[in-house]
């Protein structure tokens, strides 16, 4: 509740008539409700002196145990017409509620403006509470005790794919809630595409294995990459490593009050010194909690100033196409002074 | 190919200059590419004489074996500038891409009318041909045997959560590629709440549990619910699981033509002639194909022609607040003449 009325001032200080939430990260947020996005509008709505959820009757008995107002609509039911918006009024709208929805708002109620709900929420979630880094910390043990426990399952010939869905167990076994994005695993030359999932491809001696790794654990999110290598890594993967690791640490250090473009810069300088500029081909972080990606991001363009309780990763990469690529991802918490690590996994190459 | 070309002649009868894809199941239908949505926009961009993806630069290698024209940018970089898109132009926007996409696009382009895109690409997507309904036949042949063979697991005392992870395992053991929604197993008066996925409840003798399990394959989504009893169930229960079987054989007859809102009325007729109408609180039963839900509709509002080769569920259901709920659901697909159930499982309540 408090953070609906800190919501509501927020509202208030800006001119913004309401705020539309859909079955999201930002709606449990607010309510504790957690659903995914389905064809039927599930909405909760704030105003400066109300607010509710807008449901389809069939989630009437499971919403009411939350303590809100629930205004509900049978199938075949308008559920526009049981919304009370004014017509020309300006309405943020959840980032990631699906776009079908804010068509049918726009036809129905013309609003004046438009605006991303982040630009309101972003502020209250950048800043975690200590509760919620508690929580992406016991999330963070169960989930490198996991991949350590999962190195004992790497063999030549495993395909990637059955790898990944072999350590999405382990986190299972070990009281993971899920994952926070499907496992990247891929070895040899895929690991230059960085956000390739897994393929069939079997692992082979003298590849190197790129495991990005995260779970969902009581709401929040982690999110980790390490690296993995079958037999004795090439002097080039050393090499490669090391600037990478020199990267990521050096970034992790960053200073309570930079910038985000300041903190990518500490591990893109590092990178482009040792000459790889032009293969570190993505931002140096972004910010995690109930979402495995949301605000602050560490990019090139991000003056979003990074302050105490802020969660972000740090992971700066290089990738060579066709041969391999290279990544090494924490998750850091900003504290009074600078970023302190929530990861606790040693970041050397993991030899097997 | 030869989808987006269809897709091209109807935006040219309709005046449509645009259609702008997420990485939702739309795009794998026109593209075969599959991603999750993230906070970077990845789009799929049809107009009269022109396709391509507008991508964040990390997918460039990624996507180049899709043979579509690839439009990268670096972080950092605005990607909206790179889109060819004039202003005030009509476009339609992928129903699921997030809201913030649509937000900037609307501010960038200032379009003159914007469209949900199923309005067209349902109508390429409602109807199936072969190897859609091979690939989800094949789908329910593993989600079937997997809940029979999950059938062994449900013991007293196991928590409703701890018994819908283990079938989610046993999909994966039988080579599902995933779910295609969070399973729902509840029991006793849980099963009330038709939307409800698990709670911590043990399940105890003389509960009636509800199964609503559904798996990804090749792309493809099945969905299937049954009634399981621990123990022998009540009379009350057999009572209801009656009139909802005989709602649900019944709709499952529809015929080649019929409205979506006939077919609705087919199982509500029958569920209101025993009493029970106000009990059956959603819909008959919803499209599936890439999505779980999809076009067409069986509800008391859908005006929906349903024809040769549309897929769809059937799955009325009975929910009694406090003291338990039945819903009964198949897969179908309409034939020449009548549908016919893709689902070959039996309908019984299954007795443990």
């Amino acid at each position: 509740m408090d953070r609906i009325r800190k919501l509501q001032n927020m509202m208030k200080d800006r001119g913004i008539d309401y705020v539309i939430i859909g079955p999201t990260s930002n709606m449990f947020y607010l309510t504790n409700f957690s659903e995914e996005q389905m064809e039927r509008p599930l909405f909760f709505v704030v105003s400066e002196g109300h607010s509710y959820f807008l449901a389809p009757k069939l989630y009437e008995e499971q919403l009411s145990k939350y303590n809100f107002e629930i205004i509900s609509y049978a199938d075949g039911e308008d559920p526009y017409s049981k919304m009370d918006l004014n017509t020309n009024s300006i309405i943020a709208i959840d980032d990631q509620l699906w776009s079908v929805f804010t068509i049918n708002l726009i036809r129905k109620f013309n609003p004046s403006n438009l605006i991303p709900a982040s630009t309101l929420l972003k502020e209250l979630r950048m800043r975690k509470d200590k509760e919620e880094i508690n929580i992406m910390e016991e999330g963070l043990k169960i989930a490198e005790n996991s991949f350590l426990q999962f190195l004992n399952n790497i063999k030549e010939g495993s395909s990637e794919c059955k790898l990944a869905d072999r350590l999405e167990e382990i986190f299972k076994e070990n009281g993971a809630d899920g994952v926070s994005f499907k496992t990247i695993l891929t070895s040899g030359p895929n690991t230059s595409m960085p956000h390739l999932r897994c393929t069939d491809r079997k692992v082979r001696r003298g590849d190197v294995i790129i495991v990005d790794f995260g779970i969902k654990y009581r709401g929040y999110c982690t999110d980790t990459t390490r690296v993995v290598s079958l037999g004795n890594p090439s002097d080039e993967v050393k090499k490669i490593h090391e600037i990478v690791l020199n990267a990521q640490e050096s970034a992790e250090k960053a200073k309570n009050g930079m910038k985000g473009k300041e903190i990518d810069s500490i591990a893109r300088g590092i990178i482009a010194k040792a000459g790889y500029s032009q293969f570190f081909i993505h931002r140096t972080g972004h910010g995690i909690g109930i979402d495995v990606h949301e605000d602050p991001y560490i990019s090139q363009d991000s003056e979003q100033i990074i302050e105490q309780n802020m969660t972000f990763t740090i992971e700066p990469g290089i990738y060579l196409p066709g041969k391999f690529g290279i990544r090494i991802e924490d998750m850091v918490v900003m504290g009074e002074k600078e970023a302190r690590p929530l990861n606790k996994l040693e970041k050397e190459i993991y030899v097997i």
